[in-house]
């Protein structure tokens, strides 16, 4: 995987980059819809790629093992294959849904031993088991195995966790690097920082995840509850740390507003449920700001649903429409909210882009920043 | 609207034609998938035009009256502008909804009273009401305000709720004759034949309502529980009742099989939620025949959904990624599955057409119907 610097902004540390992988090439600042199952839910995949401009997904390691499980994904060809997306795809590592979806979990320094949420099934998850599950459903990226820790979480257990994880990731890496790519195409591995809230353990845990040199470099243990100048401050003093010629991925984040901020703040990567999650119930991202459709006032408002970012579904579907959809719990409604939303959230990272090689970036976010977080 | 006889079948009564509205034209025999509340379940727009080939789809007046309401559609200049379906559309009475959905209905001969499902709210619906609701509506097709007998239903409820239907048929006919179009297209007023499973009635009614000489003519309250052979014969008697030159449309029919049988004697007009409610819970209709799509056996069955068919979801997408995503519950199975059905029932009519003109419809009728009546 290659990664270079196409620009750099003078009045943040924003930069536009663009990442290679056998399955074609990002162009960062990126935002990435997250499909869970396999699936970016309620979108098809030819949406994806000609009305939404998805550049990569992702996958969660610990849905596709417990459906359709390896075997298939295996037969299949690779998840690839499986799902039909030809374009790179980020798995997790499993650790973040463990911790919150399972059942009955145990953290050891061995792994994680847990039930599925779904029938109850024992698992062990290790630092090794879990590369080699990437390695058979066969993402681009593969990320290290993690605790991820809550907030707020005390300074001590932090610590601890942060050592495990570091600990966690040596195996990882031996692992991945003793172990080949399962389908021809190239795979890498990305690891984590940790340490919460915890400026000093971020320094660490940042310097940790440097100091292994691969190609690319995530933040995770944010957008978990903390106060968002936390998140904000977190990320910069990580940024800071980790090197500037790999990309860096802020896991789960986040609104429009924080995505602009991290750029500022040197992030290429995104990823997050929101803009489908919040679809669903009714709630759009827009260029002007933030719509809750089923609010009365939109009941005969037939004009688009973004008049700017001009895709498909916002010109062929008007407000009042969507808002039906969503008040009768139509799946439409489902339908045209995901791809508006996650159309929007590619589209901003793209103007994004635009305006860092433009030379206005800091200017043009601080105008968006205030737009995309107005309540309409 | 004009309809014309383009070819007959000469070992059946079938018949190929076309029917002309101001929203285009319609080939027959013809599926039209129905779209409830003003949107076909899981399907966008785009995808009935360019994927299922839809000509027509059905708007139910009961739910639309509902929500969104028609202060809403009436704002919207009618319900094509309000959905964005340019085609054809035609809307049921809301008659079957009322007595199947609707709360504390009470029947008499000035109309029915009864509470929506939704809060309660407490309607009247009248023959003269409903052809109002559906002027504002903007249907091409407005169908008779009519009572859909049970089944079993006795011979004493079943004579006299046809005799309603017959009065509240002239009430609507005056109504519709005496109020103009709302949006300056044209709309026209289908009749619905009554009678239970019983030969006079359905012979007598048969004749009141071809007496009337509307544009297209329909057949009500079969498929409702009856045994497939007393449908077929009450279907087979009316359709030789009721006038060649007009359309004749056998409402809420069927699988595929009863569609075909039913096309042999005579019938041009289907529509039923069978292929989109069934998708959702993993039941595809296929050229091959009926599969269950969340049995074990398409687990690792990476071959397309129907080999014959050749649409865009059964190519791009395997059984087995169907399967994993109806199992797991996600959003796009129901998408994909809906697509499908949809595309097979409309592939169907259309090779009916096709072989109607090619004058082998009643051999090739017969070899389809056993095939696509076996479970895979």
């Amino acid at each position: 995987m290659k990664f270079s610097i196409n620009a750099t902004d003078d009045k943040s540390k924003a930069r536009a980059g663009t990442l290679i992988t056998d399955h074609g090439s990002i162009t960062t600042p990126i935002f990435m819809p997250v499909g869970t199952a396999g699936s970016v839910k309620a979108v098809h995949q030819r949406e994806l790629h000609d009305d939404i401009h998805a550049q990569i997904i992702l996958g969660n390691t610990y849905h596709l093992f417990l459906r359709p499980g390896l075997e298939i994904i295996e037969k299949a060809g690779g998840i690839h294959k499986f799902n039909g997306w030809d374009k790179p795809i980020l798995t997790d590592s499993g650790g973040y849904q463990v911790y919150s979806l399972a059942e009955k979990r145990k953290i050891k320094e061995e792994g994680v031993k847990f039930q599925s949420h779904i029938d109850g099934t024992r698992y062990d998850f290790s630092p090794e088991r879990v590369m080699d599950i990437q390695r058979i459903i066969g993402a681009d990226i593969m990320m290290a195995f993690d605790e991820c820790t809550p907030y707020p979480c005390d300074f001590a257990y932090a610590k601890s966790s942060m050592e495990l994880t570091h600990r966690w990731l040596d195996r990882c890496i031996a692992r991945f690097d003793n172990t080949p790519a399962h389908y021809g195409y190239h795979q890498t591995l990305f690891p984590i920082v940790q340490g919460s809230t915890y400026s000093d353990l971020r320094k660490q845990s940042a310097e940790y995840i440097a100091s292994k040199n691969r190609d690319g470099n995530a933040i995770g243990g944010l957008s978990v509850g903390e106060p968002v100048e936390d998140m904000y401050a977190m990320t910069e003093l990580v940024c800071d740390i980790l090197p500037e010629d790999k990309p860096r991925y802020l896991m789960g984040v986040g609104t429009p507003a924080n995505i602009l901020e991290s750029i500022k703040l040197g992030v290429d990567m995104f990823d997050c449920v929101m803009p489908t999650r919040n679809a669903r119930n009714g709630m759009l991202f827009t260029s002007e700001g933030i719509i809750n459709i089923k609010n009365e006032k939109w009941k005969d408002d037939f004009s688009p649903i973004d008049p700017t970012t001009n895709h498909y579904v916002d010109n062929f579907y008007s407000k009042a429409y969507l808002r039906h959809l969503i008040i009768s719990k139509e799946i439409l409604g489902a339908q045209i909210a995901s791809i508006h939303n996650l159309s929007f959230y590619l589209w901003l990272v793209n103007e994004a882009r635009e305006h860092i090689k433009g030379g206005d970036f800091a200017p043009w976010a601080n105008v968006m920043i205030k737009k995309v977080s107005q309540r309409l």
